[in-house]
């Protein structure tokens, strides 16, 4: 690709043809407006302008899926829809996430041209690698400091997600780390809430963690949620790294973009991205950004581990686009940028097959919260289902024969396999 | 309200019963999960559950808003409507805005049963006005900085949004300010570039700004976009107010509100909140924000001016919702957090009289880009066809009745009034 510009590729719906719809995006997210201005010079749009670099037509479709939008005069009814790739300067907003975004974005979602726009994708330059150096563990960190290779990094959320006192939790997370579990994160809905202060929650649960590693040699990775305001982050995180915690957690989306960036400057431990909120950005089809483009700003500005929803979750999300999530954060990002992919939402030790066969790599964080606390026999029985599960994946035996040999696996499909 | 509880309004739509879809929502932004775990006890439901309110139906439909969505058995074919109020215990999250959004947004809008969901309002706590402050000079410091009273404050972008040199930029502005135009701001485009550093910029136009106001006694506002990540934020707000300038802008969703929060903490002049991107998060009407809800989060994060789009504009946004934005940014939010709002896009002398129609009042930022800058008779004569747009408003002349005595307005209707 060029160095010295970006590229977007978009999904367009318009009632106009995608080239009059394709021209409107590049004038108005570089050089145009919406009359003709002084100064506005060939010069200045052959330096500055965006180019539309490739039409792709898909279907037509008979109803608009976004509504406020323009129809030419005559129009055959007809809403043309296809892949649109357009490229930028770069020395129109340089490396900055913070101005790329009003760049390729900005305010094309609102135009009357069209009636649909997805952000598919982005190609970023190597100037991006130099203001935003990106994880600092990533994959091979987090195995080394959880002490965890060839099988996935297994581990809960804290539920109920609110409300434990600080001895229920600290009781909870010292029963899980004994019984060997890898990692535990609290819940996006639970950071530093007034009833049950950041402080005292590190506290209590760092004294766990470390009583259970002085027992069993082996040290639980709790991801404390630390999702504040920027003088909250330095705060938080500092709080957890002085009490020997190996894991903060984030909201992406509450903290932005560059709040991850800022954090990513000093954190000394993983970053654990969580996406909550991403559902508005995405469910509807033809509006707001595909997760392949927005994965890898999370990326760049620091995210070690990343949230995908999980196969057979309870969100709307479909399979196919779970593993595509996957593939993308897996898939290499200007020579690096490793994440570990995090796999979550009403999973248990029955989804490791078919995550497995999705996604044909253990190297997924693997959560499951109800479907490792409600085990039958209890969280350790939960966890070592999950460990059996993916045994049982890797090695290609059927869920159930395995489970013949081993109870807890046993137990596990009979409680959550019947949904 | 209740002091202890943050209320938050939706819109749903689901196959369910409207009353399980709400249940939904409460159980899993509070206690629940996919399964009954250990611990979710009814004391902890009681104090930290979430509660259903109010549930209003609204009309159903055949066909679901958004993919993914559940249906239960025998489903009958209809996806139901309605306003439902759930609210949330504040010592859950405190008041803090990055988790009150993880609260009352997080993982709702992949909800497997709901078809549709959209955040219309929220109900805050005064426990918020301790932690944000909100604007430091809003309308009233606006007018003082301005020294404009009694009409809008009339200003323009910069355009063309990208690409003018140092010399170029200089020229305009001062020509401008020689008219007498109160306030300039830089395209959401364009901030930082390598190819016009913000340190040079500020230098050309702040040179430009004192030349016109020693020789006009009036120094026009410009507004230097300082949109950047978090580091750049404090170093570019610096670089402006030591030139004597005395606005900054930032897009809001590229900084996120904990970045403007960030910044409120310690800018010396407004912050001009530019809502680029604000688009995905609101054109699918079953999913997302309201803009009543948003500005609230705005506004107390910090934002002196904040854009709602403009009548007529060359966006999909319907007229109606523009006023609705209006109205919400002018009604007072917990005993203040005045904020401007900044009336924009496709904007002219001819969209005055709707828009004082529509809102009934002047303490508005009327802003127009090419609407003054490509009048016939230039940017002088284009931004006294505003001003005379205004009068005739305010004094309920009609505006062609107006322009007969008022050439630049005559002029300007004869160029952008055939649209």
């Amino acid at each position: 690709m060029e160095q010295d510009r970006v590229t977007a590729v978009y999904l367009v719906e318009t009632a106009y043809s995608l080239e009059r719809a394709a021209a409107s995006i590049a004038g108005e997210q570089s050089t145009g407006t919406f009359t003709a201005v002084p100064g506005e010079t060939d010069a200045v749009k052959e330096r500055h302008g965006a180019r539309v670099e490739r039409i792709e037509p898909l279907e037509d479709t008979d109803t608009p899926s976004l509504p406020g939008a323009k129809t030419p005069p005559g129009h055959d009814g007809k809403y043309r829809r296809g892949r649109v790739t357009v490229s930028f300067p770069l020395h129109n907003f340089g490396p900055s996430i913070p101005n790329l975004m009003s760049a390729v974005a900005g305010n094309l979602y609102e135009l009357q041209e069209l009636s649909g726009l997805r952000l598919l994708d982005l190609e970023l330059p190597e100037a991006f690698t130099l203001r935003y150096p990106g994880p600092k563990f990533g994959i091979e960190g987090t195995r080394k400091l959880t002490g965890v290779y060839d099988r996935p990094i297994l581990g809960t959320i804290v539920k109920p997600s609110v409300g434990l006192s600080m001895g229920e939790l600290s009781a909870l997370v010292e029963k899980l780390a004994r019984a060997g579990m890898d990692f535990i994160k609290d819940d996006e809905l639970n950071a530093n809430p007034p009833y049950a202060p950041l402080a005292d929650k590190v506290k209590a649960v760092m004294a766990a963690v470390e009583r259970a590693a002085d027992a069993t040699g082996k040290k639980l990775m709790y991801a404390f949620n630390i999702t504040g305001d920027h003088d909250e982050l330095r705060q938080n995180h500092d709080l957890v790294v002085k009490a020997g915690g190996t894991c903060v957690m984030v909201s992406i989306l509450s903290i932005g973009l560059s709040g991850l960036t800022y954090l990513n400057q000093f954190s000394e431990v993983p970053i654990h991205g969580h996406r909550n909120q991403w559902g508005m950005l995405t469910r509807s089809p033809l509006l707001g950004i595909e997760f392949t483009a927005y994965q890898k700003l999370c990326r760049l500005a620091g995210a070690d581990h990343l949230h995908v929803n999980g196969l057979n979750s309870k969100f709307y999300e479909t399979n196919e686009s779970v593993v595509r999530s996957i593939a993308a954060c897996t898939a290499p990002l200007l020579g690096g940028y490793q994440t570990m992919p995090v796999v979550s939402s009403a999973q248990w030790a029955g989804t490791a097959p078919a995550t497995y066969a999705a996604t044909g790599t253990v190297d997924v964080m693997h959560l499951a919260g109800g479907g490792m606390l409600a085990h039958p026999d209890g969280p350790a029985a939960g966890f070592e289902s999950m460990k059996l599960g993916w045994e049982a994946a890797v090695q290609g035996i059927p869920l159930d024969v395995y489970a013949a040999q081993h109870p807890s696996l046993q137990r596990a499909i009979e409680k959550y396999g019947k949904g």
